[in-house]
């Protein structure tokens, strides 16, 4: 890891707290919906809507606000009272207004790392919603610049890493999820180490076990400082 | 004109066709509403609703989308029917689905610059919808890369010239908003040419005439090739 130049950090559950956020609403979804149908079947029913609009909505909380109150209107036959969609849309204004919460020892492993690396934050969602996470951080100083993706896989990755003009041996990618922060940036030669967080969007999950020599696992951020010394 | 290295293009109604969607879509709202609220009342009502939620949800028409499902509730006092509901989500989906027309002049002018200035593409609102719309533009190799903003501001612009390396002699951006593309980077002292488009938003439209050195307005995207030259 000795020819590493730049080092990008995932936002959302990697630097920030983020997927309870999800979590939490889709709870209250199952309380609002209860008098239709089971907690059981409801959050399949939405994460297949959600698969379903990928392509057309892609990540992010508007995204998601969108896709449950279809699958509100679906599950309740169109009989959900208009006060409830309000609801519904109340609580997507309430995730989006949420203070941001910094993981543990975020601020300490950028602050040992700044001036060493070009440091930036590769994350994908709302382009507004994480400028604003980002801003409300106190970490925007830190960092070189933000890349907001709309997908993180393979081919943007390798855009990024033509617009940062390195080479993947001098990139590596700090993040929760095996999918988007891991195997892509893996696959393209570059390092990457997986600092897992306890709760994961079912979209996220990989399957098999990830073996590679350029490849790493931490229990915290923090732990990267050594892996780096 | 004869320093500038960089073009910046604005997308939605320079390089094709976009706000006239939006009309539509708004007309069909306006249909569905009939029995609760006259026309006239409902657009300012969804505009006002739109300006309150801008903070939270940016620009795009996911944001659009959720704007009118609020104010469809709102204007309905939450009667309107789960179908309806179903009928408005539908008209998101299909405004995000459909096919890029691209305006007059457009590739031949692109064609035209290509080669002598580096050209980008400098445009706020959904990530992926916008590059979903410029992958189909068949226009993506005449441009170095994508700036999407959430907002464009002095602020933004100010990053962009940083991020570009540029001083703002060097920057020419050219769109139909007088607001977001032309006074910007006007204030910053980069050169701005406007291409108006017969229909905008009441959001981008600027009461003042526009008087500076630096500032020409054109018929058509073709018209700045003869200004350049």
């Amino acid at each position: 890891m000795d020819k590493i130049k730049v080092i990008g950090f995932d936002a959302d559950d990697t630097l920030w707290v983020n997927e309870i956020y999800f979590r939490e609403t889709e709870e209250k979804l199952c309380r609002l919906l209860a008098p239709y149908r089971e907690a059981e079947q409801i959050i399949p029913e939405l994460y297949h809507t959600e698969m379903q609009n990928m392509h057309l909505y892609g990540y992010g909380i508007k995204a998601f606000i969108l896709s449950v109150l279809e699958t509100a209107i679906r599950i309740s036959d169109g009989k959900l009272p208009g006060t409830l969609i309000q609801e519904i849309i109340l609580m997507g204004k309430e995730q989006l207004s949420r203070p941001v919460e910094l993981l543990d020892g975020v601020e300490d492993t950028l602050n040992a790392l700044f001036g060493k690396y070009k440091l930036i934050v590769v994350t994908k969602g709302d382009l507004l919603d994480q400028e604003k996470k980002l801003r409300e951080s106190g970490l925007e100083h830190l960092f070189h610049h933000v890349e907001i993706m709309s997908n993180k896989n393979e081919g943007t990755y390798h855009k990024l890493l033509n617009h940062l003009d390195i080479i993947p041996e001098e990139f590596l990618m700090v993040g929760n999820s095996l999918r988007s922060d891991i195997l892509p940036p893996l696959a393209l030669g570059c390092h990457a180490i997986h600092v897992p967080y306890p709760i994961i969007w079912e979209h996220e999950k990989v399957d098999e076990p990830v073996i590679h020599p350029h490849f790493r696992t931490v229990d915290t951020l923090w732990d990267i400082i050594s892996l780096l010394n």
